[in-house]
């Protein structure tokens, strides 16, 4: 019996999701390495198994051990070489196909120096996102960099790898559309200039766009589960999402039309979208089924968090409708923070399913 | 040697911060019951034996269960009581001084019903937060729960309970003082009707306030660390922040005077604080010394999350002096959120310190 707060998977969704988008990477005769920062799960990661993967992705040295201890063979480690990592590389890269990220000459030089296995990297271009790599328009990095992989001796240049997470500011299918077009654009020119691989891969473009240019490689992860910001960018319906998140109700102000529950920061994260209003929200209201969840409930959202209080906004029915004892359904805003945060999964065939960041209690 | 994002804490600074909170309390001639959801940590809540006090308080059943396991005897669980968690309360209530939240007379008639053991409750007070209990001027609810409480059978009505969580808009220590003052007036006023004592217990106004008018017992928790959000809201200096983040840096982008790290949201949290522009940032950078850190440096801040990398935003003499593979030191935004998601603390000389929420790996 769920008492507290717990984050329930709906299987059959999140094999939906993948087999969906295993199979749009298939018909455009694309490679698929999927990320799985989203879910961090061994088991999750076997569901993929079924499906033609060419490698998976990860965030972190960290991850990319843990998926290796299960038997993943090629991993993309899609976060810049860190030095102080170069011990934890080694040992890895000398069991599996590890993939590392380069951002600039002088790194790619220290690591070549340092390693003790060979190992194959991606320069990571940024697509104007502001975030990580050498910008798609600059030229000249590029060339130094891929320069110094060459003239390298442990390195082998498999390609190029871009994150498009500025997608995430996009409201509708159309949006993305437009978003994304000229930054496939640009980084098919650098794929037809320098005839190298590249990989591409944020869920709102992967899920929405029909053709990929020249790219190689596509590397979402959210999709899996999606969530609820994915719904306001225009990736995926609702229904689609494969997360949510149970908690108790504790009290009832009906002057206010809230709701008291367990269920705060430190289990959905403070990600949030906006009202109307512009006031944040962090979470979706949708009716709790015996096993899952139904459609959104208009007007019903987790208004706000502290570590451990949630408010939740109510319509009259809603309200009405739930009393303390009760437990209730909240899609979370962005599930890799709530599944990292959470540690575990409930299926809603009650199986428990475990998350790299597991909690000890 | 630390290769990854690691909360380090300075043992003197929270030692420091116990003494001073603890020492304020007992000249008041206040009980001190000090709130432990910050630290969540069995070796740093034997560091508060050292000192007066009469009870802890905690967040969550789970905390308080940790806690009891240790030797505490009297803990608050400081959230209204969720009937679903009757199991688990009735074991805890056997074995120790559990007081817990009531909001209203229907639950707490449910829980009389429920209750295999005598326990102390607390009617929480709302002080116009708007987050839980009963709103201070509702005298009719107050007294109709006062009633229920007194009327049943396994309850003993200990006081009041109450959290002023909306102190965090204050910006300057007159602000909490401005905030602080009509709140302990009318907490006072309900004390001399009803006799009962009182407990109060947010850090702005428990680190600034010299008078607490009748109130008779303070819980705060933050204080232990302080930390970003609290200099800001006038409660602490920042030499007295007893948690930092220490972060590699992995890359340098001089066009915008940025460095990337690893340390994101899955470290930091997503909470945040803003700058006069209106933008957010997720912590202030201070100098990396050998054993803990520095004062904060000017125009340099945590300005972007995502799930593992951070982007800081540098001063030119800062960007000159920082290379990648450097570790630099953040004070977090909100150090409870940060401890939680850590897990764990590495103290400035080296001792491994745990949490409630360690992480598997």
């Amino acid at each position: 019996m769920i008492t507290s707060p717990t984050l329930v998977l709906d299987r059959n969704k999140a094999l939906e999701n993948i087999k969906k988008m295993s199979s749009k990477v298939s018909k455009l005769g694309l490679k698929f390495r999927p990320h799985f920062k989203t879910h961090q799960s061994l088991e999750i990661g076997n569901w993929f198994k079924e499906f033609p993967i060419d490698g998976i992705t990860v965030s972190s040295l960290k991850m990319a051990k843990y998926f290796a201890s299960d038997g993943w063979e090629s991993i993309t480690v899609a976060f810049p070489f860190n030095i102080l990592d170069i011990k934890e590389i080694n040992a890895l890269a000398s069991k599996i196909d590890l993939r590392i990220l380069v951002v600039d000459s002088e790194s790619a030089i220290e690591l070549d120096k340092n390693l003790t296995s060979d190992v194959s990297v991606y320069i990571e271009i940024d697509p104007n996102y502001g975030r990580s790599g050498i910008h798609l328009n600059d030229t000249e990095q590029i060339g130094n960099l891929i320069l110094a992989v060459n003239n390298s001796e442990k390195l082998t240049l498999h390609g190029f790898y871009s994150h498009a997470g500025h997608s995430y500011k996009c409201r509708s299918s159309n949006d993305i559309a437009r978003f994304s077009k000229p930054i496939i654009d640009s980084l098919s020119q650098i794929k037809n200039k320098y005839d190298l691989p590249i990989c591409f891969g944020d869920t709102p473009s992967c899920s929405v766009l029909k053709n990929f240019g020249a790219i190689d490689e596509l590397s979402p992860g959210n999709f899996v589960f999606y969530d609820w910001i994915q719904t306001q960018i225009g990736s995926c319906d609702p229904k689609d999402i494969a997360i949510a998140m149970k908690c108790p109700v504790v009290a009832k102000y009906p002057s206010r039309n809230e709701l008291l529950i367990h269920g705060g920061a430190v289990h959905f994260s403070k990600d949030h979208d906006l009202l109307e209003s512009g006031e944040p929200y962090f979470g979706q209201v949708v009716p709790t089924l015996n096993k899952g969840w139904g459609k959104p409930i208009e007007e019903c959202y987790l208004k706000t968090v502290s570590q451990e209080h949630g408010i939740v906004k109510c319509s009259d029915e809603f309200f009405s409708d739930t009393e303390p004892g009760d437990l209730i359904t909240i899609l979370p805003i962005h599930s890799c923070l709530t599944a990292d945060l959470m540690g575990t999964y409930l299926t809603t065939d009650d199986e428990r399913i475990s998350h790299l960041s597991e909690k000890r209690i």
